[in-house]
């Protein structure tokens, strides 16, 4: 596509998107319900040309994409199934819009209080994994915005055949398809253009690898919502109950390695540090968890290679741990700070004092006292359905479901008042 | 200031401001509302020593600058007694901080909620009016954060003056005075090196005109709290009380011109036009409010002079307004879509679903049912203060208050739960 006609492609896809948004935006909850539910139908119903479709981009990325790479670009019947199961799942959630809250009435007689709305246009940026655009897109639908989704160059034609079941399921809600666009094309410079698109895109949402992250951020200057790695801690208090140290230590870590709120550092205080860390390194060996200590670690555990700088700060997502031995919270807490990423941080403690100031200290989306770091997701903490988890402090922090993805509004309720 | 010095010196004063906002952060409500008492002791005080310091500023500046600039920069006692008193009343403001919500039993035993925290460290961006230093400071440290200052360079020495106020006050109260900190410079460069510090600063607010704004949100990556300009209407509808739909009318453009709550454009449903327009004419006449008008107002006033296409986007903050009859709600919304800025704008109607759709519908920070548009505002909404009112639609939406300046995290308290 030439430059002039991209960009006069992209105008009018983000003047559509407004449009559209503001449609769905004053349509009834029945209505975009059932937009998830024909879309959900829809997939199962053309599960095997989706299948196919999908088959080529698995084809043509086989040639220079690992293993890994595949088995998140590839979907099955069961994988298809799961996606519209979610989509069913979500149109079951209570609908937040309209709701109002903190209603109060003013000396004036005037009623003032906020109105739950959508955001408006989002802007899906992710990799390539098509589950995300049938995921994001009845997320976004449901909550009463239009998006705009960007999934990765490899999984185009899947994402277009998806798309075209939640355009097709907006259409039949009588909802402009507009609601869910993909990008016209996966030439960088549609992200590019899209990331210019103040006017017409009210947010844009990264999700993917800190590199991905990193360039949208540095990109654009629309509001973003972004999750950037996790450096989770726990850190064991003097005080620490043993079989709750030693429990959430080794689920922490080896519950599964590849997800952002798995632990990748482990702080001990000094007083629990020869009663604890014999027991935990025999149990990490027995899951070829390798360690990187600090020198007293080291002392500590045979096994333990020395810790270099970069290690405090690395999220491994693989059976790799870096321990600490600490002297108290006050030094755990200053670790944390210095070398954690204010996703996930967790404390074991019997102190009440020293919980109470962890909790309320550590600068983190989820702090946890008590439990494994494991928890800090969006279906655990009950919110039905998650887009992502925020490691950004404006706006929606931690795991992000609807109410993240819509806004509040002032409501003003008179009769007749005018200001002296 | 050299380029090197100039970043060695910006870097020391992010650092500091961090140090400084967890020490905030972590301190009791006693201590930080005492640190906003003794300033306003200080203010009052060092009176005389302040407002010379400030006779400095406006003699310089009368060189090159207007009476209305003058008037924004110029102290005198009572203005600063107005500092002092605004302190006193932010101090009393119930501390928000360490306030948990949400909180909800899991089947597994978990307990998960949302706490109240302060963002961080805030870069505060604003115009040559001393009181903003106080105000803006003043709110940072009572909702727990850090604060970086950075007013307009004619009023730089009153600002100097005034942070040491709040730096003492910190002093004082066992807290450390990079809390808050002035730019060190008036250099362009420094504004410049504090965009682009992501590391130090989490939220920028720039407060000012518009021209300002826009190079401080083209210029950073950093999330912002922006107030562009106030394109606020008010819609008469066909069913509206006549007595009302006069007195708002007349009430959200005459009560005062300058703010940006101000009525700019005055929408009248077709079928009342007739009769409203000459009365309300009339009025405005008296007032001596020039009106420009769409055809069929010029129709119905003779007074009008014909509105161009950038009248009905213009925030005229004078005795100007454009007026435009419309056929109905429908038209009404679409003209406040396509030409308003998302602000302020409310609807005079009796009808219950016209009122229920314009609510709902009209995506603005403030909408508002039978009262003026002048009532947007922090005091009027029982904030209790106001940092400013956002036309953002993300994190906070209209009138901004302490609860603005904080965020919420995840809280998850456990005794012992893992993850299977």
């Amino acid at each position: 596509m030439s430059t002039e006609n991209l960009d006069t492609r992209m105008t009018e896809l983000g003047q559509a998107a407004r449009a559209a948004g503001r449609v769905i935006a004053a349509s009834g909850t029945e209505a975009r319900d059932q937009v998830l539910r024909t879309t959900a139908s829809l997939i199962q119903e053309r599960a095997d040309a989706i299948l196919e479709t999908n088959m080529a981009d698995v084809e043509a990325a086989k040639a220079h994409r690992d293993d890994a790479f595949i088995d998140r670009l590839a979907l099955d019947g069961s994988r298809l199934e799961a996606l519209a199961v979610e989509l069913e799942h979500i149109a079951e959630l209570p609908d937040l819009l309209g709701q109002t809250s903190d209603m109060q009435d003013q000396p004036n007689g005037l009623k003032i209080g906020r109105m739950r709305v959508p955001i408006g246009v989002i802007g899906m940026i992710y990799e390539a994994r098509p589950g995300v655009t049938v995921e994001a897109g009845g997320l976004c639908i449901k909550s009463g915005n239009a998006v705009i989704l960007r999934g990765g160059t490899e999984s185009y034609r899947s994402n277009q055949a998806l798309v075209e079941c939640l355009q097709e399921g907006l259409r039949q809600a009588s909802l402009p398809p507009e609601g869910a666009q993909l990008l016209p094309t996966t030439d960088r410079a549609a992200i590019d253009a899209l990331l210019k698109m103040d006017e017409w895109v009210d947010l844009i949402i990264p999700r993917g690898g800190t590199e991905l992250i990193k360039r949208v951020h540095d990109q654009t200057h629309i509001p973003i919502l972004k999750h950037l790695h996790g450096v989770c801690h726990v850190y064991i208090d003097d005080t620490a109950d043993r079989d709750q140290a030693i429990q959430i230590a080794v689920n922490a870590k080896t519950q599964r390695y590849g997800v952002c709120n798995a632990m990748e550092t482990l702080l001990v205080a000094e007083s629990r540090a020869e009663e604890l860390l014999p027991v935990l390194g025999d149990v990490y060996a027995e899951h070829g968890v390798e360690i990187r200590g600090c020198p007293r670690t080291c002392d500590l555990l045979e096994q333990a290679v020395p810790a270099v700088e970069g290690d405090w700060s690395e999220e491994y997502l693989s059976p790799v741990l870096s321990v600490r031995v600490v002297a108290d919270l006050d030094e755990a807490m200053d670790h944390i700070e210095k070398y954690g990423s204010h996703h996930t941080d967790a404390i074991v403690t019997t102190d009440e004092e020293r919980a109470k100031r962890f909790m309320r200290e550590v600068d983190s989306s989820s702090v946890i006292l008590n439990a494994s770091t494991r928890f800090a997701d969006g279906f655990e903490y009950g919110l039905g359905a998650e887009i992502g988890i925020s490691t950004d402090k404006l706006h929606a922090r931690g795991p992000v479901g609807l109410e993240g993805l819509t806004s509040q509004k002032f409501v003003v309720y008179g009769d007749g008042q005018v200001r002296v």
